[in-house]
């Protein structure tokens, strides 16, 4: 008798377990591939050292390699391509957080790059990364030529750089359901969809499963950034690491500012539930990235 | 009876308009690679085109292509990674003019990006540029696996932003002639290197030319480099379409400040003389790379 989806996800603690072995894992590699913070020039090596180890979450790693693993892969394999997509993403956090972007002096809990290094080396430590990047993808991963074009895809203007601009340009405009939508399918979802694509790709996932993790993946992004957009509104300071109440302040497009603050956290269930669907087909094997849908919209930093 | 290699440079009216022509080529590949000004977000779209079509001498595409052609291989092949390395290179002139780096307000005598499109577009239109790069790199070329590991490599810590970095913290230090061959041979020459050698690398030279060829492309990165220092104290702003003077005034690790001028003038010509005696086994097809070394000392802006 096949069990019920909901009985299928892997309990919390199974869930916390598998996340910190797989980080450990990450942050093994990162330190591996990253060069001697006293390599020189010291200073820009120091920095991307700083801001990959500041302790984010590594969401991003752990959905290419828990993608991976369910369909069949060598998480080992991946483990190169985990670790590029977690440069990108601190590329992009180190940017974003630039007085010229969203001038924010706290990241993580700590001083964000540029308050800790200056303007000059942040912007270059985010270039270094984003180059980093793609260096590791080509050097160290089996299917270059289609991850590199398809996370390039990602992390441009049609992906997370045109959500970022289209973020930036819109602060202060009254909000605007469609515009939301642009804004979160790209800046948010847009890598995070990627990295499940990444992890199944490397896996030799089949057509259609890859098809399904993809859809998965776009409704856990989407659920993430509006989960972020509540937790802006209802998390403290110290508890998210960074200001909070920002997003309000600065007039951003985000999901409560368009919809309500009840609205957002339905929408957020429901996304979850609609993407537990799309693992179906997977059965028992889906069991984390089950319970990871559930842990983004309950997370409370 | 062999020609002197003398004999076998290209002519100053031969050269200019094999650039030309080239230049033609790579502009009208840019513009079908760039997204169209009126996809959404525009304003990115609109600030990439801005800066790569301010008139730039297409130096680095010029080389790819001319590399390319001179090792027997198909320049079309060659054209996407052209066009990939004119865009890493337009995203670093970029990021170079930001006020938090060298705060220039002109280029090629335009506005900066930043103050055309402000500083968070100038920011996110330079980290677009090189994500498109590689986008390019790994959707149209043969050689998607070297081509980007070697472009990374010298685009990154180890080349061009390790030079940049270099560049920025050493400012007002006293002249060091260690620490100005340090920043010229990655600030500038690494990528001038890596033009010739892709072009050579798309053509599939035989390993003893690529060596030639990036012994010539160093030569030359360098000599590039030094006639850029020089033009900073003897060019006009008029002439050189950015602010001239600015060099000295920052306190900039240039090789006059090190070596002085007489001796700059001397190490550029003897860089342009090494540079061509690489390219002796090329005989009669290495006309175009043995002008472009002279043309390269030789240049006014």
């Amino acid at each position: 008798m096949t069990k019920s989806h909901s009985e299928c996800a892997a309990g919390p603690d199974e869930l916390a377990a598998a996340i910190k072995d797989y980080r450990q894992l990450v942050d093994a590699e990162l330190d591996r591939f990253l060069q001697a913070a006293d390599t020189p020039p010291a200073q820009i090596h120091r920095a991307m050292r700083y801001s990959v180890f500041s302790g984010g979450k590594r969401l991003r790693p752990v959905l290419v390699l828990m993608s991976c693993e369910m369909c069949g892969g060598d998480t080992a394999l991946a483990m190169p391509a985990a670790c590029a997509m977690e440069m990108i993403h601190t590329y992009s956090l180190i940017h974003d957080d630039l007085p010229a972007m969203d001038n924010d002096d706290f990241r993580r809990g700590n001083p964000t790059c540029h308050k800790a290094f200056g303007e000059a080396t942040a912007i270059l430590a985010g270039d270094a990364l984003l180059t980093l990047a793609f260096e590791l993808l080509a050097k160290e991963t089996p299917n270059c030529k289609t991850l590199v074009a398809e996370i390039a895809g990602a992390a441009g203007t049609a992906g997370m750089i045109g959500g970022q601009v289209a973020d930036i340009v819109s602060e202060g405009l009254p909000p605007d359901a469609d515009l939301v939508r642009f804004i979160h399918e790209r800046k948010t979802a847009a890598l995070i969809r990627q990295s499940v694509r990444t992890g199944a790709i490397t896996a030799g996932a089949a057509p259609h499963d890859l098809a399904a993790l993809t859809n998965y993946g776009e409704k856990i992004g989407l659920a993430y950034q509006i989960a972020d957009d509540i937790l802006d509104i209802e998390g403290s300071t110290q508890q998210l690491g960074k200001t909070a109440g920002k997003d309000v302040e600065s007039g951003k497009q985000t999901y409560p500012a368009a919809f309500g603050l009840e609205a957002s956290h339905r929408k957020a269930a429901e996304l979850a539930k609609e993407a537990k669907e799309y693992l179906a087909p997977f059965g028992d094997k889906a069991r984390n990235l089950r319970a990871l849908a559930d842990f983004i919209v309950a997370r409370e930093s």
